[in-house]
């Protein structure tokens, strides 16, 4: 499914990254102006996109890549995880990359199954 | 964004149907033993498919295509959307086509601000 392309070569790389618990060579493509919309909203900043990406490397068990595309300047990824709390949790991400770096990400994941499972007791759903 | 492939062309044509209120004319882009695997779980046959589609459609407001990419055999769509209860609500869908029908789709979106709009009272978030 993976084709060729400038963009898509970096955010592979990127994502093979941080999916192999090498999230500080992940960060590499990071630049310090990065602006990512995510869920919960704007992350503007490579330190505002560590806190949220950090975290969620660390209860990363396993993932696998369901579609790669991309062209010169924009890739899109999506791919399934397994996590601690949540069995299957997949995401898609939007990247542009310029000179080998995301300038931006959108990234759509679902929150709920990581509300239902921070909350405490039996869950009522 | 937007590249010419077999598979992109079909998901393009439901997109474009759905996303202006054209439900019926998506529908036809629908096989009988579609799966389409959601946030909420899978769903099996077009009349399981109608039953989570059509009612979002009802709620839609409008819609702004991100990214479009695909081959012969899948495409992968992101796009925002306006609705009813979420002002921004973004999507990404991977769909496997054959013959100019979407046999599998997965689609990803956050059902938190969903959940958070049906909850009766102010919001404590």
């Amino acid at each position: 499914m993976a084709q060729n392309s400038l963009a898509l070569d970096t955010a592979l790389a990127y994502h093979r990254a941080w999916t192999n618990h090498a999230f500080e060579h992940a960060m590499t493509y990071i630049p310090d102006d990065i602006v990512c919309d995510a869920p919960a909203g704007r992350l503007e900043g490579a330190e505002a996109f560590r806190g949220f990406m950090g975290p969620f490397t660390q209860i990363l068990i396993s993932s696998r890549l369901i579609a790669a595309f991309g062209d010169d300047r924009t890739a899109v990824l999506m791919y399934d995880t397994e996590t601690v709390p949540v069995h299957s949790a997949p995401g898609a991400e939007c990247l542009t990359v310029q000179d080998g770096r995301i300038t931006h990400m959108r990234i759509i994941f679902d929150r709920s199954p990581f509300d239902a499972a921070r909350k405490p007791g039996p869950q009522t759903e």
